[in-house]
């Protein structure tokens, strides 16, 4: 295997879900070795802290920023298993694969659990938890993902943390591959825990996930652990006393991540990124359905983090030859993940702007042609599409 | 807070167990963005398992590697709770913190533990190993820190894996601090178990651990996982289906670390390594006592991953200040952790030469200069030291 050098060519772009394309100065922040004690990388973990609780609308809120080793499983399993009661109840909403998850983690922690399941091609109905919470006095907690990236689908987490909060349970939204895209005021969702993770919207490198905590329900949560490692008070405490990890940090992707954060800022914030992405989704999905293509969600659905196509008709359509011959080509698009509909995904976020989605839509025209698939003639919708 | 940028000056050496200094050429490897299913960056992975097999002497001799997201400690909890039975007993030989680490795992996951305790200045001792076996017929697990990075101990893996096997129970060691360094045949001490972390030996950055676990215990653990995140079982079998982390793995520490075991061979290997390692020891050593300086521990017991000094008797001596004064010249040590006497640490592992040791060395005698510490007369040894 040949020893990677600076002067290999240049990286393929990434259309996924995440790893993403990152900014090359997010990257060369990392050409340093900080001690995990070192006066400057504790301001450095300090800073992130205060820029995500911005980001979240909830600086001097009441609110604490948590970094997690791991990636974004990791955090969302350390919520699970630090802040459930021995006897508590979780409402797991579902619409996808990652609400699945949350619900498996629970299973395994062996987290007394229900789910209430919706098709993955409609959002999760607030009014339907409200008559689950009503129904189920023992439920404590409510967890539901907020862009949920097996479809790209948009749940509504303010009117859902309406109802929570309401019922008076504590929630806990999943916003893996929205937080820092897509502006949510934690607070005023009434969310308890959010999750997300370093490789996401922020910009990023993978190395560790964060939770944005509301104190009062942290607080109230001593005791609960069932894991060292995944121990979110005990993270907490460990950060407050003395600004320090428990136990080793990774150095150099705190240090890309705060890198990503000032980038974020200098951008314009969540709005502006919010703004970028959205051009991103908008060239795209006019190119892809100019070429003939179909989304697998109805417009109104879909969020701009991510789309699912619907595989054409064409029998010269194979997938995985589409997806290698783009992958020679320099640009990396992400198989689906539906139940019901062969499906791929093209992830609209990380370092790219409209103009690298519309070198992706040429190189698609162009794979296509080699492939001699014909999207002209019509087709038999399987799916929700326009 | 500025912008890190390429321009600003050297960093600081570390002379601690971890995060390390590490190679340009390392940092430089993460100069990319590879998706997390890409061809190369499968292979990449495949070659980081097959090289920690070679290190640890057991490539195609019935063992596997296992990259675990998080810290090494993440690691240590991947293997107790996804290795232990219900029903099963871990004995662990503590003779400093991060044997109480394992116990204290042991104890949050609810696996009954039994702790065979010996003084911080002792190795483990094997015969009291297989007494403890003998008269406790329902230990069915055994743990040892190899070197224990609290005083720098090096405790006997291999007798103690013979007492292990002999007695017919699974032994699992802690080689976080060593792996790499102080060569070690996973097969011949009869180890099922080992951990250690990407940031140590191997002189990679922080990001993940890796656990080298013989394949027969392992497959023999189905249904034992008590984490979804931390299951090891799980984990291996997704790396064996399709190269693939079940969850986003942390890409550019991955890339780092294949560098990093590419210069390990150019070095030479673990005995190459060993030997420098053993240098930059002897060099700190001899440098130390000339000045007046007393080790902790007896020189018998001392490994050449770090050591710990005893404060001086002065009472110009502030170990606040000296540490101070030693960063403020680019030069990082380590607190002291043993329990019965004030100490510092000094690491002598990572990039580092005898001639950074000989500057490290330099830079503490002008420091003991101007605090006007003076070693020169007799003390009262409270520790073992020369």
């Amino acid at each position: 295997m040949q020893e990677h050098t600076l002067e290999r060519s240049k990286d393929k772009v990434l259309f996924t879900p995440g790893p993403l394309t990152t900014s090359r100065s997010v990257k060369q922040a990392m050409l340093r070795d900080l001690g995990s004690r070192d006066g400057e990388f504790i301001a450095i973990v300090r800073e992130i802290r205060r820029r995500l609780l911005e980001a979240g609308g909830v600086r001097d809120c009441g609110y604490e920023a948590i970094p997690m080793q791991g990636s974004g499983t990791f955090a969302l399993e350390s919520v699970l298993s630090s802040v459930m009661p021995p006897k508590a109840k979780l409402l797991v909403a579902i619409n996808g694969a990652y609400g699945r998850r949350i619900a498996q983690i629970a299973q395994v922690l062996r987290v007394d659990a229900s789910a209430l399941t919706f098709p993955e091609t409609e959002p999760v109905d607030p009014q339907a938890v409200a008559i689950a919470l009503e129904g189920d006095r023992t439920i404590t907690h409510v967890a539901v993902v907020h862009c949920e990236t097996t479809t790209g689908i948009l749940n509504p987490v303010p009117e859902t943390g309406a109802v929570v909060n309401q019922a008076g349970r504590i929630y806990f939204v999943d916003a893996m591959s929205s937080f820092g895209a897509v502006p949510l005021n934690l607070a005023g969702c009434s969310i308890d825990y959010l999750v997300s993770s370093s490789n996401k919207c922020i910009e990023g490198v993978p190395g560790f996930a964060f939770v944005l905590a509301r104190r009062e329900a942290l607080l109230a949560t001593e005791g609960f652990a069932r894991s060292l490692s995944l121990d979110l008070l005990a993270q907490w405490k460990g950060l407050e006393r003395d600004g320090q990890f428990r136990f080793t940090p990774p150095t150099h992707a705190l240090l890309a991540f705060h890198q990503a954060l000032l980038e974020l800022e200098q951008e314009g914030g969540v709005e502006a990124r919010a703004a970028r992405y959205r051009a991103n989704y908008r060239t795209l999905v006019d190119g892809m359905r100019a070429m003939g293509f179909h989304e697998y969600l109805a417009p109104a659905r879909q969020g701009y983090i991510i789309t699912s196509f619907l595989y054409p008709d064409d029998p010269n359509f194979r997938f995985s030859e589409f997806y290698d011959r783009l992958n020679e080509k320099g640009y990396v698009i992400y198989p689906g993940k539906v139940s019901d509909a062969n499906c791929f995904r093209i992830g609209h976020i990380g370092r790219i702007f409209p103009g690298d989605i519309q070198d992706l839509l040429a190189a698609i025209q162009s794979v296509l042609a080699a492939m001699g698939v014909d999207l002209s003639r019509p087709r038999e919708t399987c799916g929700i599409s326009v």
